[in-house]
């Protein structure tokens, strides 16, 4: 929708603002802006306060390269995490998925994207030089790929995994299978045929 | 999704203020905040600035009610446009239609809502009175009622005209049809029906 000379230039500007958002076209933009305006000006201000303490404030924690606001962030710093295991994750939100499983006592390593060629996306230009050192500080006995099991994550997993073994750093990745409470007959055929491929002795 | 206790105060912060627009959820506003962080500072400090621009100048024109960063808008300054006609419609999106439709010389004005008792909104809540004080101003000759044909457009079409034929102020509501293009196979029954019952000698 084109928007005419005589419409405010602030509102222009926060309309075009607000199309940085993932997933938000010029409809969604004008729509949210006119409800901030009309409707949530409280909204708005703190929005606009969030964001720039968020940028002021967050760093990348020096030892999992997850967001925080100190150099080392609190799980880092948790006496109580078992430091022999790193868990490998693609993206923040990854991480606490983890979380919610209660299923890691160890400490994490966030990459902050993951390996994707055809989006030019190489090994410089996620933290992986970052990991290797991370792996090697002694204490870390194993590294738990966690990344996806799409074509991307599996790529990352294999190169990770290439780069760790020779430097001798114990590795392994998470199961794949069928979900849990999954049927066989609603679970996708390739999921079914993997789970057949790598079936354990019992 | 449930954040831990160890995400950075100012990420939480940020992915809740980002949950003040709307259709925006906890899932939605957590993958902005990434985004944001990651890919877009540029963006988010933007946008901040933006809102903030926005909050602090955009004011309502003291004639037409729409955004405008003066008194009186450069619409409603504008010497070219007819001020004997005065259109009224809901939103400022529906100004820019208008606009764009390029078939209106006269000036607006912006209701900014519309009647909904189900929500609440009644006469005192959207700008009513300020419309009949402004079609009063002894130039305007008609009003043209350019509200939704939706049951709440219509009610509040139908309580402003009532509202301004007691002042003795001529009042026209825009047609309803078939659309220009429109073929009787694609259209729906209601708009049909209300086409032939709205008929008009040739």
């Amino acid at each position: 929708m084109k928007s005419p000379q005589n419409s405010p230039s602030a509102l222009l500007e926060l309309i075009d603002a607000l199309k940085c958002l993932p997933g938000v076209g010029p409809r969604s933009a004008q729509r949210m802006a006119y409800h901030l305006l009309q409707r949530d000006q409280t909204g708005a201000r703190r929005l606009a306060f969030s964001l720039n303490l968020a940028l002021d404030t967050l760093v990348r924690c020096s030892l999992c390269n997850n967001y925080s606001e100190h150099e080392v962030c609190s799980l880092c710093r948790d006496d109580e995490r078992d430091r022999s295991k790193l868990c490998v994750v693609e993206m923040p939100a990854d991480l606490l998925m983890m979380e919610q499983a209660r299923c890691h006592q160890g400490l994490y390593y966030v990459l902050q994207g993951r390996l994707s060629p055809l989006d030019g996306i190489g090994p410089k230009d996620i933290a992986l030089e970052q990991l290797l050192k991370r792996a090697q500080d002694g204490v870390v006995e194993e590294v738990i790929l966690a990344t996806n099991y799409t074509a991307e994550g599996e790529a990352t997993a294999y190169y990770i995994a290439e780069m760790l073994k020779r430097q001798q750093i114990g590795v392994t990745r998470i199961a794949r299978g069928l979900p849990v409470g999954g049927e066989l007959e609603h679970v996708d055929s390739g999921t079914l045929a993997q789970a057949v491929y790598e079936r354990k002795p019992v």
